[in-house]
């Protein structure tokens, strides 16, 4: 198995484009990429596209409004972990020697999805109960302060902090500073999470050129290192889960750092799937970053802030940044790509060497949900 | 790269089941194969689900449906033929020795499908001026005609085959022994196609069980090799393309002919996408099986019929069996390998010792269409 590098990475701002075709978020996203790598596009060997929303064919949609076609191209999903699948697979696909150099895309479009809210697509039993996403997360929100003693207070914390990380990233237009009141003023969506505790909906792609060690000794450039990437589903556990724990996310993680052969304490920072904010919580704890209950510690003392000791989200994260499904697990790939060379602007972390991104998808009754991807990147 | 085998497949009967859920039609296919392959469920360490139309997390609700996950499960869409890129994946994951056993699933529901007609999903600038795909197909047809003498009576009497193929397919709906003039008298879609040029709509779902050299000599069993996968796109050509000939089908073809190293001389029998009865002409001959207009002779002389010199669609093909678009190219894996078994009873073709699978999918303006997948394999 050969060493796999990110070569170069691009996005879209993250913001709502109604008038925008998907296909043009695509070509911009894939030329910032194809810029940033300083390859040639006819080079590319394969395409893998992830998506959840936005019908058939969209990677060829995509490549055929770039004008360059006729290689393998894959559509992926896995919900809103769609994006990291398609990490995953010009990971895997380079590593065995398939392909040289893959595309990853990730694109999706929600401001202007056909089909109304953002339902799983088909018949949930608990979602046509009234469990919506905002519903699931507020109930684990409740069971959580009731276990370790979380406030409303500490979850608005989060808010601003990955408001403010996102205030800082130029491809993001829901960066705000705004205060812990602001948070708690904001309007209640499902008691106990404000608006600002959940992510917007957004616009937006991400691309990533993913090499092999031949093709960054011709080229050089600023190649980051894929040293694992994970992926897992909810088990099938008919009744008691427990709520203030992921164990989709846990057994995920435990592959990929087993697969990268280093361990939590390694890891300098990580990108999450903060869809609302007790989700930083949960994922961040089922990452083995810190223990079950002790991110309320942290959120007090800021250790998941920027100048911390384990940054969390310093793109902004889904809070911050938007989370446009598809796009959204390429785009953590991006920021942890510019991080580990230095390359973050004022959102820099210091002397940050490996970087770990988590996704996660889809509700699935009877499961913890449809999907769990962590990825895991060093600097070399 | 090591030897990688099907070992088990299975599929509903391809019908009209308005009634019947997706999840459960997954799970009959997945229990079929798994008989089929005398393996326990609990062995399979990913699944690779394809489909186009059945909205997110489809394969996560089938194995929940049937009782097992926790493992990695991904979606892949690439319209009709999904399914083919599911059995791709699922090869190239065992074949890199990433798993041992993995699940490639295919499932589609098209009878109840919400959103309207099969239209490309998104805004198609050639079908919203009419070039449905009976059009493009009546188009092709005709100039096919113009170009090599081609009849309507020829055209009919590939449908007839495929009927009577799948007249004796006990997993298909859609078979009869229909005449020439059953054909010709059947009302007109687009001229030249009637309706029994055309394939039916139909629900249904397959599966195959993928595992490598080792499982095979634990197990035993009655494993087919797949010695080939090849996946390529439409290039972006615009202005004039050849109607009569099909490059995407051509360009995959010949890189599988490599990769397996065998030539199209050595193909015992195929299983080609025949949305209708043009495209069993039109991709036959892009496969090299026969020479540019050398389909007319044999349709004559029933070269392409199961007793014929190389039969072509003995299961129905999508004519004679219905086209569950996700479904479809796993089902073409499932009766190459009852054929290369000699298990496919009253439609045995004698002596098979390879077999090869082409699958088509989508149209992206501008291109020959979104995917063109060729699976090759042998009885070990």
């Amino acid at each position: 198995m050969g060493k796999t590098y990110v070569l170069g990475v691009g996005m879209t701002k993250f913001e709502k484009r109604p008038e925008t075709p998907l296909e043009e978020m695509g070509v911009e996203a894939l030329r910032e990429a194809l810029k940033d790598a300083q390859i040639d596009p006819k080079q590319i060997q394969a395409v893998y596209c992830g998506h959840a929303y936005q019908g058939v064919s969209a990677g060829q949609r995509v490549m055929v409004a770039f004008g360059f076609s006729g290689i393998p191209i894959t559509n992926l999903e896995n919900v809103c972990a769609s994006g990291s699948c398609a990490i995953q697979e010009a990971f895997f696909a380079v590593q065995t020697g398939r392909y040289d150099i893959c595309l990853a895309l990730g694109v999706e479009k929600l401001s202007t999805r056909v089909g109304g809210p953002l339902a799983p697509g088909f018949d949930d039993l608990e979602d046509s109960l009234g469990l919506t996403f905002g519903a699931l997360y507020a109930l684990r929100a409740r069971r959580y302060m009731e276990t370790y003693g979380l406030t409303s207070e500490q979850l608005a914390k989060i808010a601003v902090t990955n408001r403010k990380n996102g205030y800082y990233n130029d491809k993001s237009s829901h960066g705000e500073l705004i205060s812990i009141e602001d948070v708690l003023n904001s309007r209640m969506v499902s008691d106990p999470l404000h608006l600002y505790d959940c992510n917007p909906n957004t616009d937006g792609a991400a691309a990533a050129i993913v090499v092999n060690e031949k093709i960054v000794k011709r080229i050089g450039g600023r190649p980051i290192e894929i040293l694992a990437s994970s992926l897992t589903s909810g088990k099938f556990e008919p009744g008691f889960i427990d709520m203030t724990f992921e164990d989709i996310t846990w057994r995920s993680a435990q592959e990929a750092y087993e697969k990268a052969g280093v361990g939590p304490n390694e890891i300098d920072f990580a990108e999450v799937h903060d869809c609302f904010t007790i989700a930083e919580i949960l994922r961040t704890e089922g990452l083995g970053l810190c223990k079950r209950g002790e991110m309320v510690r942290w959120i007090e003392e800021g250790v998941n802030e920027i100048s911390g000791r384990k940054p969390i989200n310093p793109s902004g994260g889904l809070l911050g940044k938007g989370h446009p499904l598809g796009a959204t697990g390429v785009a953590q790939i991006r920021e942890i790509v510019l991080q580990l060379r230095g390359e973050a602007g004022r959102r820099q972390i210091e002397g940050a060497r490996i970087g770990l991104a988590h996704n996660r998808g889809g509700v699935v009754t009877g499961t913890e949900g449809a999907a769990s991807v962590v990825t895991i990147l060093r600097k070399p």
